[in-house]
């Protein structure tokens, strides 16, 4: 292929496999790109891809083995896009991109999976060399190939320079229906519909609400995979039945991506028709966002079980021989056998029960960003955040839907739970859901996704909590004092608690 | 009170309330302290207590109004102990003694809260200017004064120095029994017994294995309140009752400290008879510990969803207002009469649910000191910490001797639910535990400890967890490759998943 001397709208370092498609989405809506790896058998493997799939007469990819190169074949000021591992790389290439010349007003955009702390250390850091911005996107690499869900966040003048490129490549949701429109063709570009990307603000607040985005991922998951488990072990269901029942979840409320692909995972089967998922190994990966999101909910204060849950569910999967070795140890409840009508009820209820375990994993995800973003300053728009998710991401759902017109109604709405749509639901839904995981209980099966939803729920409804009990608790062995509720707000109570050998304290 | 020349043993500083419980602890155990705090009135008052407590002819406390002051009223090498906050403060602090002229075999003991990761940073700090050595201490300001658990750190050879100190001062275990030796009057000291103090490790060990004891503390106290409040509204008791249950409960396998002060706190009587804990607000205060431990758990990735659930329900519980209005828009089930019979057999089912999820949180918990401990290169002894924890501190209570016993039999025990007197525990009452569980459930009681306990159970017993088709959806969306049980380990598989426009990858 030769490639001619012609400036390019954007530059591209990191040609992994979400890196290569980034750059042939860019490339089917107008762009010319110039591509650099530190591993030259990629920019070769990525031109050699767009040459393929290339349905114009010139072409669009232009290949660069050094970072001066790179930059040389730009037009200023200069865009670079990055997709290259979270942590050291990133920095490793910003100083490369320094040494070889970059100015103040370039912009750089980081699409990594940064932790967000990080990307805001980093925004200062190189602030009088270049603009960093950074962009999570979600969809793994078909979002990547034809249309992501994109949270953008630093400078606004960088976001300026950016949003038309970043919309056209974006997937799109037909604003009739908040249904995704399909783009599946190498060429293909959608110029209409709502695109999901929208400036969330702030240096840092993009990766944080990605890294959101991606715990109740993790929560949506668990949720299915322990209706799988239930479905197959409490009623010795087979993954057909599974994929069957699933199919026809999708229908209705729980309509989303996930289900989708759990049908399709279902149904994959051997040469021998052994389902794929009988001998795929059941010890899950994680790649941190999950775990970051946990964390950040316990340092924030906010209550996020459903997805701490997520995340330990991943844990212990890891822990198989010790997991094997308990499986012959510890005793369960003998199993049963279920008639048809017992099983038709049971699957009703559980549906129930993954719709309102849902609902709490979401509440649970958009308190910590209003949170998170109360603790830092940011003005975060919640209703656009769940307009973005509805196409392109991984969690991308009719669901959102939803939880976009919940902060249409009330954009301080401080909890999904309190919103009257959401409130309405669970309430129709909260007596199947409980008997579901008494059900579930009984049998034995571990649903801590589906169960710690159930526990936040009655949680939140309780207007009164045994808190009280354990400030007591806390007052007597550590004269850390209490409030009481028959007297004025804020005044510290103690008691001289009578046990034997108490040495008196002066509060 | 006249202050003569004497030099004395140790140096103290920070007179808050645990400060100067330790102060007369070190007294009545023979030890001659200099005292010093910031706030002089705070020096005053300790000096006056100890003049109220002393039964010996001499003065044991001499006030010091300045470090310089404070240093010259030492033997030397010298030994200051800080009881300050943990933070700021301890630097501050140290940052004086460097001023008033600290020498490098000089040893501070820092017996605060701190942060273990602090602790470690400041060793290596201050390492040519003095020896930081720290000791986490548990038990509140009774076990301060009459016998804490200690749980010291640093180098051996600043341990050879404090040894015998610190087991003087430290609770005493009856080996006979397994039991605490009460300590309950000043002047009174107990010479026999097995000291709660063994060395823990290198810095920050000791701060480590305290904040799991939190973590572990906060499980607890939270399992206990959620039994009182699904007593109270489950079953419509009063707080007589219930404390007459948990009396009665401490006899056996709960007895611990916990139970015992909440039947006090229960009891506690308004002068118009209503029961305290009625007026007092429900939103429980924290001071990091258990957060800390829960991030930890998520990041040396051990499943500890217990301890999370206790710091999620202090969290939930500050949000007073939003459970108010939520109360009322959101629905639970009917409440249930329940006859004398029924409630009788329910109270026997909690019993055991409490028992079962007790030893989760604490298997919870040995299993991350055991992942951190490898993490870190710390060679922790289970068996002695166990042992530690039998007296003095918060979590004490007979069930920690059977923990010492399962660590004795193997000492590299992956998870105490492995142990053949734990596993039979669990086995005997699991049955029980499942059914309170369901029972609570469906009386939309919250109990995200107990429940989540039993989610913990399941999955450990779980040969085969669902996290198959997990890695499936993983593979789907994001090509993260899967292992399978039929082909020779490590080895990764990748499907060509057949959904419409996905890209081709070569794995």
């Amino acid at each position: 292929m030769t490639q001619e001397k012609v400036l390019c709208d954007i530059g591209f370092i990191g040609l992994g496999v979400m890196g290569k498609n980034l750059v042939l989405n860019l490339a089917d809506n107008g762009y010319n790109i110039a591509a650099f790896d530190l591993n030259h058998e990629k920019v070769t493997d990525t031109i050699e891809q767009d040459r393929l799939e290339n349905k114009t007469d010139s072409p669009r990819v232009y290949g660069c083995f050094s970072y001066t190169e790179l930059l040389s074949q730009l037009k200023a000021p200069h865009l670079i896009v990055l997709s290259v591992p979270a942590g050291e790389p990133v920095d490793q290439v910003c100083e490369s991109l320094i040494g070889a010349g970059i100015q103040p007003d370039d912009i750089i955009i980081d699409t990594g999976n940064s932790l967000w702390v990080d990307t805001v250390e980093r925004e200062k850091r190189y602030k009088s060399q270049f603009l960093l911005f950074s962009s999570a996107v979600s969809g793994g690499e078909v979002g990547a190939r034809f249309g992501p869900a994109l949270m953008p966040s630093g400078t606004p003048y960088a976001w300026t320079r950016i949003k038309p490129i970043w919309e056209a490549i974006s997937a799109k949701v037909d604003p009739a229906t908040g249904k995704p429109i399909e783009r599946t063709e190498p060429g293909e570009v959608i110029e209409y519909g709502d695109p999901c990307a929208a400036y969330i603000g702030p240096a840092g607040a993009g990766h944080y609400v990605k890294m959101v985005h991606n715990g109740i991922e993790y929560a949506d998951m668990q949720i299915i995979c322990e209706a799988y488990q239930v479905l197959r072990e409490g009623l010795g269901m087979s993954c057909d039945e599974i994929a069957d029942t699933f199919e026809k979840w999708n229908q209705g409320p729980l309509d989303s991506y996930l289900m989708e692909i759990s049908v399709e995972v279902l149904r994959h089967k051997l040469d021998d028709e052994t389902p794929l998922v009988d001998v795929i190994l059941d010890k899950a990966g994680q790649k941190g966002t999950g775990l970051w999101t946990a964390v950040s909910s316990l340092e924030v204060g906010c209550p996020a079980p459903t997805i701490s849950q997520a995340v330990y569910a991943r844990s212990i999967s890891s822990f198989k021989s010790a997991r094997v070795t308990a499986s012959e140890l510890l005793e369960g409840p003998d199993s049963k056998e279920y008639t048809e009508e017992e099983k038709q009820t049971f699957i009703t209820r559980l549906h129930d029960a993954i719709y309102c375990a849902k609902i709490c994993a979401y509440a649970q995800g958009f308190q910590l960003m209003k949170l998170a973003a109360k603790e830092h300053n940011w003005e975060l728009d919640f209703s656009s955040i769940a307009k973005i998710w509805r196409a392109g991401c991984i969690i991308r759902a009719v669901f959102l839907q939803s939880i976009t017109e919940a902060f249409n109604r009330d954009e301080n709405l401080e909890n999904l739970l309190l919103d009257e749509f959401f409130a309405k639901q669970l309430n129709l839904h909260q007596s199947n859901w409980r008997q579901a995981i008494a059900d579930i209980t009984l049998m034995g099966i571990p649903a801590g996704a589906l169960t710690s939803a159930l526990s936040y729920y009655d949680s939140m409804r309780s207007g009164v909590l045994p808190a009280n009990l354990l400030q007591g608790q806390r007052d007597f062995f550590g004269a850390h004092t209490f409030e009481r509720t028959d007297k004025a707000t804020g005044k510290k109570y103690h008691v001289e608690w009578s046990s034997k050998g108490r040495p008196m304290v002066s509060m």
